[in-house]
């Protein structure tokens, strides 16, 4: 099947061309990039030498549309929603990578993202792709919004514990680190090497986009209003994202009943992976792959649970749940092309 | 005056003579060192070769005792609990930059720090070293407990809220981020560089020993029971600590307003410098210098505050601090020796 | 094919277990390690959590023998050199990737290695693993010893040079950049993330045990005693080694002159890539990977040359080609298992 | 004495900024900067707050010359150039921190530096800042050209050989490797942190900007023309240069022979230190100070000399030479201001 890359040229397509290279059913047959356009794609990434050779290509929709039969949109937030549309009218499934097709609620676009959404019609047709979560809707879907990197993390944190109701919902806190890759590959001060090694920050205090992101997911769980806190931090390194989650319990707990509650829910997922008690995954754990590995830990002082939740932010955060996506829709072997073993160290 | 470090050999000790070379009254006299007794400094540390070619020596207690007029423990927990006494005997006043003396519950020892303490009355000897809040005893006291790294940030960024009963104590959580300076020296596989870099990773869930620290100097404002949860976090740095503090309001509160409080408070604090609204610090900010940094922002949507709170562990955490605390026991200038800009980047 | 690996908790023992995961011919039977022996490999490794839960073994090597038909030695220096011996007597085909087999002229094994060598007729029998210059005699071999890290980089930079004589020999200076894998998983104080982090550092200047390898491969190009001059150095980072190769050229060439040469020299080389006039490939371009990246520039004003060669030094310098020769030795896909595309970013 | 900083938002105005806050003798009267001027020093560089809140102002040339007494131009490359000649008509002492005034050759701007140079009477005027070689000149200088970071860890490095002529100059290679500090605050791809993180590359091959600069001073020793080959490299760190620098000799040393050369030639050097045989500096040792360290090895078997010098490229490399410079122009003390110990770790 001829899949094609909108945005070739940011981090997510690059990883997006990684996994495709092995994967068995389908075949990169565009690359797209607007301020790229015209080079070769080893130009921009000279890893890609003697695997890839192609052009990456201006995007002039009416040309691009029989170039593939799946596209992905991995272009930064704003863009996609003034393309994809005509996409849907043509029936060409896409998968959208950045925000633009997250929320329901158009209203929020405005105070969240600062720009003006895509239509509502549009909105409403968006399947959100956490497969974990909603792999039956996902299977016939046609237009996919990618979680964002810190809602797959937190999510997949948080289920069983929404789903069995032992959780405040208003009490969340989750405490995001995300490495650099999660900025993209557009140069600023804040991506400097200077400006991010050897330095932690925190940014965007209560008014990250993620947050109704996250918020619209729990509340699919509780059917009424909840606010979370969510802080990112930045933290020197590339890859990964860790989230530290905390919650307030509905009744007593102890870390093994926890343990045993997610150990059920996240049977028969192959990309979830639990640790044992008083272990917990950390980022380079799952460098490279697509797992999302948990550790759980309930602190009997505070009648508190706390999880840690790994990714990969370019893998399951980004480019690896979107093939995972691409295979649901298509009705492939889930994990095709994704059974990577992270690299380690 | 004279001074005597023991324990000079790992990063705190050095981090001491960095600080000693250039302050204008004390001068050192001693370097301790029981597993590298008998070697030069330089050895140890290459860097101060030309600065101080001092001599590592053997402990041998009575020869000690003689060689300062107040000395530095910079050792591993549960070392100077057996040694201090002596000093407190002979009237000679200690700084213990470990946790041996931070616990006036001796209690407390067996169950966090998984040894038997140092006796109940020396316990009760000594003072809690954190110049902020307890200037007034630390004044008077012959016998100095160096607070913890991650208490130094976290109790510098609650207290304002505790004194005005403005956050509900059970609700604090801490999220801790720190450098690996905070493991210290000693080798192992957690500190290896491959293990750690291009990683964060979680700790010590719900059982730092830095908990009870900090729970004991919140009910200094709360007269009664309190508990918080704390957890820390190694990211891929050497220096620095971020805590990110949460906790519910009591009342409403603007960001404004709580960076009103927080200003008044620290008024005529050197070390203490507040970000402007929607500006938090990083690290990096604080690196090589004593300063704590301070973000203050309320997140009206769920009635949280939520700290920022950056100091350089090696420094404010533990060496830095140590000096402050020595210059105010001596009537001295209490930044003499410690201003020192932060070296960025 | 079931395979074993020798020295299986080490970091190119868990590359070989990221390889083999993927590899369509080989099957991974057994798993040795001695300090560890017990455990799961999961215990040491929780990335492979969900991969393979094999346990790490005792190496009796009577026990040994039975359970793989090829088995890769992934130990420390000096340890294969005991070990061996037994497998070539029951003809078992090894691969060993410490230097313990590298050598052809056993004396030199006191002087650089500082220990006593395998026996003459051992190291008489072994081949020397490096695909693109010795293909031939690796076909048939039974015994392989895995080239070093700098010399594999080494090595396949200078080859077409040596062949066509355009270099003199004796001005070779080679100036290696290392990733702290080269140094192993075992704990010490050069390998503490504070000593390597914002740092790098020259080692073993004129004495490094590489230097007789890579004599000795220069030698079988121009069949007389050779000397070079070879410094490596440590950077702060995990993966990746970068050798700047200097030599002076017999005659007058242009970089464009020399890179003909060279993509003469490689032009049936799947895993050896080389840039193009002013480009030079850096260490992450390789990550993961088991490319030889090469970059050539002839400095006209000096008539040097000046050969950048990058490999990951976990892969193509240590498990990857181990797996390549594997692929030959068997009459296997070359590159099977190995078409893996570097993580970029 | 009233000191003024042009360019000061740059990472050398910072550093110059840090040392003179600890001067004796100088008082920083004047910010400019033309990109951020109006701003506060503090909004480009938050850990400046509660040390200095000096506002960035332009640089109207006549409204700046009576601000300060002598001007630090820390700017980029082709700035200092258009602007300097108004300072020395009016007798205003400069030190230059860019390589604007270095070559006295002018021609040599157009091919090394891609710009039209300086007035010849200018750079005639402008003395070479590299105070442990030419004090004398420094003393009297009214225009010092500071010298650039790989010149002056290379030159300190060879000079003791080429004085002893013990070197073949026609031989020398420098391998450079540096921090991203020397790239500047400017954004671009090649200081993204993820472009850098983990990866090291060799950059600029034969075509450095300070190749002429060295072979400059390198003439003056030999008094006829002579090429080296010098190759920089950038490393995954912020800050500290290290050049590898091999050499032919001239005849036969021991490594003790040319230890006792090095240390006879930087007898009277605070800032050079040399370390014992077999041991060599790395950058984090001389990290945040003024020092240049070395460490000397001859390669006996090839009749080579190897020479490794570290020096912080922000200090030593720059702002640390420039008040080394300032202070020997003023009479004062050498080391004022300049007595630092590195931070380690």
């Amino acid at each position: 099947m001829k899949v094609g890359i909108i945005g070739a040229n940011g981090y997510s397509g690059a990883e997006l061309i990684r996994i495709l290279m092995q994967h068995p059913e389908a075949e990169l047959s565009f690359l797209g990039s607007h301020s790229t356009s015209g080079t070769l794609i080893t130009e921009q990434y000279p890893h890609l030498q003697g695997i890839t050779e192609n052009r990456l290509e201006e995007m002039n929709i009416d040309d691009i549309l029989e170039s593939a039969e799946l596209f992905f949109f991995a272009t930064p937030s704003g863009v996609a929603k003034d393309l994809v549309h005509r996409f849907v009218e043509e029936e060409i499934p896409c998968i959208d990578l950045s925000g633009d097709h997250r929320l329901k609620d158009s209203r929020l676009y405005d105070k969240w993202y600062k720009y003006s959404p895509a239509s509502a019609s549009v909105l409403q047709k968006s399947t959100y792709g956490l497969p974990e979560l909603f792999r039956k809707e996902i299977k016939h879907a046609s237009l996919i919004a990618n979680p964002g990197c810190y809602p797959t993390a937190t999510l997949i944190g948080l289920a069983p514990l929404l789903k069995a109701k032992l959780i405040h919902v208003n009490s969340i806190i989750i405490d995001g680190k995300s490495g650099v890759t999660g900025a993209g590959r557009k140069v600023s001060m804040g991506t400097h090497y200077c400006e991010v090694n050897e330095n932690v920050r925190a940014y965007k205090l209560g008014n990250h986009q993620h947050i109704p992101e996250m918020e619209q997911v729990i509340q699919t769980y509780t059917n009424s209003d909840t606010t979370i806190t969510f802080t990112p931090h930045l933290v020197p390194m590339s890859r990964g994202i860790l989230c530290t989650i905390y919650g307030d319990l509905t009744q007593s707990l102890t870390t093994k009943d926890a343990l045993d509650l997610y150990h059920e829910f996240y049977r028969q997922e192959y990309f979830v992976r639990i640790r044992q008690e008083n272990q917990w995954p950390s980022t380079k754990e799952v460098y490279g792959s697509n797992y999302c590995d948990l550790g759980i830990t309930v602190d009997e002082r505070t009648n508190r649970i706390i999880i840690v939740s790994v990714i990969d932010n370019v893998m399951k955060g980004a480019s690896g749940q979107a093939i995972q996506n691409m295979n649901i829709m298509n009705g492939w072997n889930e994990q095709a092309g994704l059974k990577i073993t992270p690299v380690y160290p």
